[in-house]
């Protein structure tokens, strides 16, 4: 079974069926970066429409046992997400609410500051604030993943304190194997395996660097991870944007919070898109990478089947029930 | 069984044991008049904590099967509904959103006209719009109750034609028998009737006139619009606003749309707030009416048991299942 932790596509027809060709059993979308509780319920909309518009290739999970069905069934399972908190607007009952629309993944914080949290690339960091540590309990409470990706190193480090089940980075790498502020300190890393948690380690050009320059590298990676953390908590998580373009770089680097040139994850030298890598263009190269993994990487069969999706799917059954 | 199709009181335990002392197995909220998607979303938020706060009073239901099971656990159900489509924000796809969210009372307008129609109050009625149209299908596919109260006389008449399941009118009386711009024409509430609706009769004073001078002469008005529409279309819908004060009104008459005096259905002679009948002073007089209407207008138990509520929940049974 494969799984792909986070992905920031521009989701069509032909996006899912690239999801169909690499065999995915389940994928999470990004419905908001900044986008408040309106605007995040437009894209709930829009994928409900999605799921009815082409019932043959995909399936919203709401549970980990959807996930399962989806995967007899052929189809793909879509585990819907944000990479923000922006959709309660500091509000606790929205969690709940956001729930019972489908949502299922939940960033705390993306690129900025909010009120539950620093970020990756503010220049310090509260950690996780009393709104922030409520927030988390109620995540728990109503079965939705914590997402610490773009979340800063001492949030990060608190909301897996605070948190009574396991947590993920959904996209992010190790930062002792390739030292990126977007990427995660060894000691979140292990905290994170402590509680049963995992990192989806991700193909984006911007923080793998030269990792993911072959595919052969990037599995080098997945096995200097797993030696890090341990198997069970290594997935994967590739960051993908299919569809996506400038306007929606744009969006995601500036929301509507500044008027300045920013590089998001890239750079002055490299400030446009990453090309995607050659090797996981899109999700129908998934069966190619977990071939790689076999051959090159030397994990066996189960091991391979853990960190193509089994660890994400053990980690959706842990999290998502209702408490 | 006694249910009450449409309340706008501030609930807190006070109220909600009114609702026990009265013996109501489910009532209808108000948790919007012009509030948008957001501020729908913190009444719907607050519902829910007054569920968890208050579970030895109150359930809130989502199918008709609930409110019986309410009834047999000696609880009220709470069909969670809002007077306005404002909620919606023009969006066709909020309708399954705000319904997974839980809200299964939708009113097409409050006083005023919107995207979907025209109200009670302005001048001209446009009758329903094409997105209105669209509305009322998407709330007959998901299950939830079209409430015409404060809509126009055309706009309907055209929601019931439009609509593949019985309508509402959860709070307004017979025009024929008491004159006033909120009360339903002889054609809609036959169109009503015709189509499997039920109208919920209103305490309130504004729009009984001297019906509402004594329980006795109410009793009368149910009986006149018994011969009117049929047994099987009339319920009670008190539209009581227990807790509500000044503030409430002036939001429920001015929104944010107007900064001159309005009177809603009060008028310039008795601006304030309507006194409410001192026989319907709260739910806890519902079993003294239900013995009115036995003793003083002659129904019997059967018929009696239909107009505090059987014929709700029969309309529930029909209108509130998945399409």
């Amino acid at each position: 079974m494969y799984i792909d932790g986070l992905e920031c596509s521009n989701y069509d027809r032909v996006v899912l069926l690239e999801l169909r060709a690499g065999g995915l059993s389940c994928i999470t979308p990004t419905l908001a970066f900044w986008e408040n509780a309106t605007e995040t319920m437009d894209a709930l909309g829009r994928w409900l429409d999605l799921e009815r518009e082409n019932p043959d290739l995909i399936r919203i999970a709401r549970t980990a046992a959807d996930i399962e069905v989806a995967h007899r069934d052929g189809v793909t399972a879509v585990l819907l997400g944000t990479q923000n908190s922006s959709p309660l607007e500091d509000r606790i009952r929205f969690v709940e609410l956001f729930h019972a629309m489908g949502l299922r993944v939940m960033q705390l914080t993306y690129n900025n500051q909010n009120a539950i949290g620093g970020s990756c690339y503010d220049p310090s960091d509260s950690g996780l604030t009393r709104f922030g540590r409520e927030v988390v309990q109620e995540m728990n409470r109503v079965g939705m993943v914590i997402d610490l990706s773009h979340v800063g190193e001492r949030t990060g480090l608190d909301a897996i304190d605070a948190s009574d089940r396991p947590v993920a980075v959904t996209h992010a790498n190790a930062r002792s194997l390739q030292d990126h502020p977007r990427n995660k300190g060894d000691e979140l890393l292990k905290a994170l395996a402590g509680n049963g948690g995992v990192i989806g380690l991700a193909t984006y050009r911007n923080i793998s660097g030269e990792w993911a320059e072959s595919r052969e590298r990037w599995c080098d990676m997945v096995r200097a991870t797993v030696d890090l953390v341990g198997l069970d908590h290594v997935g994967i998580g590739t960051d993908l944007s299919r569809r996506s373009g400038e306007a929606d770089l744009e969006w995601m680097r500036k929301g509507r919070w500044t008027r300045t040139v920013q590089y998001g994850a890239a750079s002055p030298k490299r400030p446009g898109k990453a090309a995607p890598v050659t090797w996981m263009n899109s999700t129908a190269d998934f069966p190619a990478l977990a071939d790689c993994l076999r051959t090159h990487a030397g994990f066996d069969e189960h091991e391979t089947a853990q960190l193509m999706g089994g660890n994400w799917l053990r980690f959706y059954h842990q999290v998502l029930s209702h408490a």
